[in-house]
């Protein structure tokens, strides 16, 4: 039952890296929403593998086909799926994979929860499984967008120790797409590119923090007190591959102030909205979004296979030594900013229609 | 839906701060376990308020009573209802709470999303519906340590800047409990309860790290891709009052190492057992435990309510200025530990009992 | 998990017929719904025991208490507790059937599965366990009657071979109060309770058949393809204790008939309102309402603790005879119509509000 | 959220009659059982159209692909999906629907809710959705059979009046198959399918009942209080297309037994497991299997789309006469006896994995 993500506005995705193709069923998605093939198909190329030089080189161009679910392009308001196909598999460049476990990653886990593996790409475990949840997460932004104007902008903010100056009240998309890093920060960016070609052709990888924002948010959203709303974004973007930490506004850093220097103030703008001074809470208060911009930062480990020599084991436990072969990214950030886009998207419209459902209305 | 947690050992939890009382229904315990309110008061009473002289003043004995569910000291498998009546509610208290919105509290948010809202004591927003997750999660706690002797150990990592010094290795339950701060560097433990008390004369609340280490933990829990143990382990912390920021082993410190300094490596042990050398996945791989320690940490901001004068404005939207009354904790860290080894304990239990369900054995 | 029912209107029961008391906690209750416990009681009423000469005579007020999620006589949007505790026990009683099976009751298969089990009064297995259901009925039927008027009234239709005749589209709840075993018809009331007060002194016992009618349903409730509408009615009336079929419309008889005379014809009334001439449908088509009158039947077997003499085992296997003492029902038809009532209610309460998340607005 | 049904195994089924195919993903499927499309295909052989002169004329191999998965012919305990691509579509057969609604079919309904409806061909409501239920089924069947040796059958056992004479403790799959009505009575069969044959050139369609019997069930499956084995064995059938009613065991008939009638004694056999001397309870005690054989009945009404002509109104409302061309079953029973046992096995076997959850091991 793991791979099913939210409740009304739910998603089921399918798939392994290697073998029939990838994809989602999309269930309760609200009937007469406009969608195309076309309109998935630009956040599914922002996250496909080959889209630059700092990616992979495996070639899928990741077309998806609408199976079901929408009719004369509009929602039916009954399951949507979507799906793509695997194509530049190659399958033998994994074969030592089939007996050498790769240091941190889900090769040993797997065996030792299932028994079994499709050890062809890391299978289930290779981030090719997050084709599902961006094509979700592309209608996810689309119901956002068209009820009060949601924006979900992520990007990135850290590669390593580079950092890059992002004003999260005026960043754009435009901003996040002009450099293949995804850092709105040009100059920091070009660092940023430097530094992953310089450690992919070492044999080795990087991590680092993508930040998302998503501004417009009708108050109200977050469901206390197990489903506030951080609750259900953290649990989002924790189970995409290779996330390792999460924080909402002020997060980790917000806990060296005090309490009179960490709270935001209210007040009451020209239009009689209360809004607040300072934005630690990161746009949600007691679980539930003040209207403020949502503001989250996720921390990536760098890429777990890599080229260089590691100590490992094989699957019947003799010590051995891997250099992994295959295609793989020195560093996950520039395509898991699509990624996180998506979990918050879904995250935040789910609780839409959760909101819609209990209590009827939104206020914005 | 938002108040139920888990998913085979699934718990709900109801009640606000001042009302008929607070408390949780468990459903989906295993049958036969032997159970008693003194065991489950004992994790109650280090959660519960007036403990100590760093801790609100308010005196409630929080005393549980098990309403069902249990027979002859044994669960039935038919749902456990523990309930805590509240006793020294003093609403006169929070009377200014009616009108005047605390600054990053919830009484805004709950305003906005529901239209109403108990404002004495902050309702079902006060950190006193942990009771139901705290007692619920002292069962979780038992099944666990009986299916595998896991210990799940939480404690007091950082208050403001003064971080303690703690082996997550050998730390134990004992020199947790052996001061009221819950830091285990007895020295730090030291300062950081002097800054506490002197924060908390001036009107003033701080901030901190809690971290959690579970031990002896089977390998082979979680469940990908949404349900990866540490997405669980995100949600349930991240729905704790006051939490902004979750991370699992190394973290986003991690994220300033190459890969080849982050992986963890294999080896096999003299048991000829698979291991790693280092613990930078923190117990989890590709979203399933490895056997390895798990190792959480957890941001708490400053305590929300406090005494000096905050700018803010009333549900009417009015500007004014607000100094808090009532009886509240200058820093919710203390009481914090044993909400997140609850919150620990009920994602592995339920965790335990699915993977049993889908994959009929553990591996140890 | 299965003391959970509904998804966004979601209850969760708890409790045992001996022990502490039985409750429910209703979470995801649309905010400001005025309610109060008497207007809870009357429904409980309706249920308890000993209310009439035809039902158990253990003496119980079942007075009902709201723990939580109501202030000041308003819904607050989150979890509402409300708890009956139990005060005539005589769990020396039921001491016999610590040991012996009593046939076709419970009491074999939880020991099957729990390897344990409270003995006293059937546990949970009792009918008291519905008491919390019949609470949240009760803020069910308020809700969809502030909603769309939805009237939902249950009844008597059959007791062993005496069937009441009653017009599904004018039948009132003032109609079915006005005898003891709650059949609108009233010289046939007269017989059943004949006939059940004649069955019970002979220490045998009576089933038969509950109908319940839903009017003035929006259309569009229902969530094909798995939740479609008399999906979750039946599984609602189907997990009430004694209930062994259950019928939409036509139902069984339906099936004797062509589909030209089973067809329920399309016409266009008098306010342009597409309606249907006849209603064998039972005011669902494609598990979807389509605003006629929704008519559901559901058969309820004998009780089965008989105080006749019974070949037996006893829990180690060895054959005895039983004749049960201990204070039971000889028909419980008339208690089970509030049930019957409440299940419906939380159906299509449930469905409203998902269809409000989903499709926002509701056609009547 | 509708579209997904049980909770350990878990399937989420998609398409539409007309469009891109139709399918299922099944989540939480145990790890390293064999499985091959061919087994699946035998299923799907007994749900497709076109099998025999009884059915439906639409030609439809409905030759199904394993997408995901299933690896070297083992699950991977990841979610599987199987889809099957529509191919004989003739959506002009179906222009009419576009504007008039059929009788007592789901046309008006799903436009009453979505707003919006594939017309071609019934679009969701078509009962060719349940492919995916009927594949998944097949999976679920051979769990079942591997754990305890389960078997699940199905057979027509009415249509219209004509009933045949089945023992539902010997009857086999082979004898269901002897004929094309899957009536194990084969005179009766004959009879029946004379009937069909004779009310199909007529224009009109005929109902029916068919049964279902599971035998070698362990003991203990179900969860009371709401997810008793017969709650959610009648939500899994009622959700079938054109289903009205729901029995297990006496059913309906039994409510004119009395307790002492109705009761099934136990007694203990030769190898001293607990057995009942009848089986009215249909092998299902208190919401728990005990057992002994499960046995129901549904209640299937004349299929809704007929040639001759009614009355009806157009999506416009305005009054109208109908006589629906396309490809239609004179009678849904021979082909729904898969559905039924799909449902039914998805029931099972989701209960048999939750029980193992929360209970650990199986009695038989």
């Amino acid at each position: 039952m793991g791979n099913t993500f939210g409740h009304l506005f739910r998603i089921t995705t399918f798939g392994e890296s290697h073998g029939g193709g990838v994809g989602v069923v999309i269930d309760g998605c609200p009937p007469r929403l406009e969608i195309s093939a076309a309109e998935i198909q630009v956040e599914l190329d922002r996250r496909r593998p080959g889209q630059s030089k700092i990616t992979t080189p495996r070639k899928e161009t990741d077309t998806c086909e609408i199976v079901s679910g929408v009719f004369q392009g509009k929602t039916l308001g009954t399951p949507i799926m979507i799906m793509v196909r695997n194509k530049d598999t190659r399958p033998q460049d994994y074969s030592e994979m089939q007996k050498t476990y790769r240091p941190s990653h889900a090769d040993a886990t797997y065996d030792a929860k299932y028994g079994i593996r499709n050890w062809q790409g890391g299978g289930r475990s290779s981030a090719r499984e997050t084709i599902g949840r961006v094509a979700a997460g592309a209608i996810a932004k689309k119901i956002l967008r068209q009820a009060t104007g949601v924006e979900v902008i992520g990007y990135v903010k850290r590669i390593k120790t580079l950092e890059g100056i992002v004003d999260s009240n005026t960043v754009t998309q435009d901003q996040v797409e002009s450099n293949i890093v995804r850092c709105p920060d040009s100059e920091c960016a070009q660092r940023m590119i430097e530094l992953i070609e310089e450690t992919g052709r070492s044999g080795d990888s990087v991590g680092g923090v993508v930040e998302c924002v998503a501004r417009h948010i009708p108050k109200g959203l977050g469901e206390p007190v197990f489903d506030k709303l951080e609750a259900d974004l953290a649990k989002g973007v924790m189970s995409l591959p290779a996330s390792k930490g999460f924080e909402i506004g002020s997060g980790f850093g917000g806990t060296v102030l005090t309490g009179s220097e960490h709270n935001d103030e209210f007040y009451t703008d020209e239009t009689g909205a209360v809004r607040t001074v300072t934005n630690r809470s990161g746009g949600v208060q007691g679980g539930i979004s003040n209207g403020e911009t949502i503001i989250i930062r996720v921390a990536f480990k760098p890429t777990a296979t890599i080229r260089k020599e590691q100590r490992t084991v094989t699957s019947t436990g003799e010590e051995t030594i891997l250099a992994a072969k295959g295609r793989h990214d020195p560093c996950v950030l520039p395509r898991a900013v699509p990624m996180v886009e998506a979990m918050v998207a879904l995250v935040l419209c789910d609780h839409l229609l959760r909101h819609q459902g209990q209590c009827g209305t939104l206020k914005h």
